[in-house]
């Protein structure tokens, strides 16, 4: 019997040129440049030229992006008609992944595989999720989609887009860098998706419907919503956290946010988070969250030994952003959809098939029976 | 540097009791049972019965199932009227990956990840494809779509649904055959995919859609289209088919239905589809494309040792049936959505989070430059 590699864990699939995630250091670049840099000085536009160029864009260059962003921003009337009829009450990202796989229909690249109509596509996509995904969010709330304002870029915009009030400016800023920090993450669960997908020649759009179908799953996307309803059990239970979460890991219970299968030490991304939940916290005048969050940071790593992840200080940032919870997978899906179709692209241009072997361990010989004789 | 599994060819993912493909014998099993004994016997509906439960049904199980799947052929007026308003001129599959997507926010059961849900799940996405791929062929054509006939089985009630009349008995049988040929072929791309995305926990419509956008690429779904438009340019140059080919095989093009990636002999499969398209042929009085194909099978054999695969002859049987070639690739996932909800079932009871690793090729150590100073 061959080895399994299950999960693939530590299996090697493809190189790639756009992100890498250094799980012994703690790091994390984007086309070679530190994610610390990017938080701090970039905004989602440049690191979604970055991750597509494989550097940053001159002023022109930048302007020109913004520009064909903004130009996208809008999406198609039928695909904001089926949102309308089926967002409320469902997944967020079940209405994601159809309004997504619908938009390639009024899409004339659609079926075109060449680099240049890719580009086009990542355009389309990059600006059209946020839209839908603002849009989806007002319809789960039984409103009306607000329309996207192309002055604004992608972050400004869906906070107004999502609230329909002019949003303040370090939520943007805040936002625009939680955007930053979700843009790309090596080959995870849905960027591989993704590539699988695009392996066969398929195209872009379905590509990107796989990935969000992908990261859908709870055991990817959907860990930060899952942090903040712990915290909001540890407030309704009024506890001090210290306490409440002590007693979870006396009893063995999972704790969310902790802990990554490839970060081995703190998780570059959280250093950036903590941070903005700390300070949208001091924007709110309440620290609450923060304060809370810290403490079961410090009881887990003094008892598991373990460093937050990307989710957990995204959970209360994304709160005190006034996000509510059934959106937050979509909000990561929005930032990732840079990296998705970056990697499309470096796909297409070397590709091979992904199509692994599985080891077959069912019946044998079994002899056929008539049905009449069964 | 790692050693890269590129295209993961040969790396062993997942064990699984589905179906066992082998390559080096050219045999094909579902659940133990050999596929020359299923094609002669066995119908769509016990295949899909024996690719979830492991064992051919008893008279009552199958009934029931056949019950359960004539009971879920409808569906839901919202979706017919996406796929009114995107099928015509577009790709058939992307209107499927749309239809299949947005059919979960009438599934009552879209976010219960339980087994019984599952299989519920797996009822009305099997019976629902034939229904939405007899719609879309109907769109695409400008025509409104039949409502399902629930005394039918799926290959009668397919044909019925797509053409308004009712077919003649050899063809219904022979495309009955074809449906359980493709039902289920081990870790195929598609249906890897499907495993990739439920391998997060996300819901079997999305595991589908991934499949569906995976299988949509011409190096997977996509290879009878192009044997069909071979046989047409053949027929269309006029020439004997024996002369057209072995020019294109001179001049090292590629013809398309011959060779597999796993199978080192003849594909199982291609011998009843070849036996199919002859009987057509016959029922036609018209050998034309039977004779054709063989005299390209004959010289690819001759010339480069190439056997032809499943596609090479289901591309002039469906022809024959009266299928329209851009249906060709959405009649494979109407028939692959057994194995494809099956296999979803299997990673769901034993699953394990698949995400390879990457090797970092690009620039590091890159200095984040302000845009200023750029």
């Amino acid at each position: 019997m061959p080895d399994v590699a299950r999960g693939l864990e530590g299996v090697v699939v493809a190189p790639t040129s756009i992100s890498k995630v250094d799980g012994e250091k703690g790091a994390l670049i984007y086309q070679g440049i530190d994610i610390h840099d990017l938080a701090a000085h970039s905004t989602f536009e440049e690191v979604v030229y970055l991750l597509w160029n494989g550097k940053l864009p001159q002023r022109a260059e930048l302007d020109a992006l913004t520009a064909e962003l903004a130009s996208e921003t809008e999406v198609p009337a039928p695909v904001l008609d089926v949102v309308a009829r089926i967002a409320a009450g469902r997944d967020a990202m079940a209405s994601l992944r159809t309004a997504v796989s619908m938009l390639s229909a009024f899409d004339p690249d659609a079926e075109d595989m060449s680099l240049p109509a890719g580009h086009r596509k990542a355009i389309r996509l990059t600006a059209g999720m946020a839209t839908l995904v603002a849009a989806i969010g007002r319809a789960m709330a039984g409103k009306a989609p607000i329309a996207p304002d192309p002055r604004r870029a992608i972050a400004a915009n869906f906070l107004y887009m999502f609230t329909g009030a002019e949003p303040d400016p370090v939520t943007v800023r805040l936002f625009d860098q939680a955007l930053v920090l979700h843009a790309d993450h090596g080959f995870n669960a849905s960027t591989f998706a993704a590539r699988v997908t695009t392996s066969t020649l398929a195209d872009m759009h379905s590509a990107i419907v796989s990935a969000i179908g992908t990261l859908k799953g709870s055991l990817h996307g959907g860990a930060n919503m899952r942090v903040m309803q712990m915290l909001l059990q540890v407030d309704a239970a009024g506890n001090p956290a210290d306490a409440w979460i002590r007693e979870k890991l006396a009893a063995k219970e999972r704790i969310m946010g902790f802990g990554h299968r490839v970060y081995k030490v703190e998780d570059p991304r959280a250093v950036h988070l903590r941070k903005a939940c700390k300070a949208l916290g001091q924007l709110h005048g309440d620290l609450k969250w923060y304060d809370m969050s810290m403490a079961i940071e410090k009881a887990v790593h003094e008892d598991k030994g373990l460093a937050p992840n990307v989710d957990f200080y995204s959970a209360s940032a994304y709160y005190l952003m006034g996000i509510p919870l059934e959106l937050y997978t979509a909000i990561f899906a929005m930032s990732r959809v840079a990296g998705w179709t970056a990697h499309v692209l470096e796909q297409v241009q070397d590709n091979r098939l992904i199509r692994p072997r599985s080891e077959y361990v069912g019946q044998r010989g079994v002899k056929y029976v008539l049905l009449e004789d069964r």
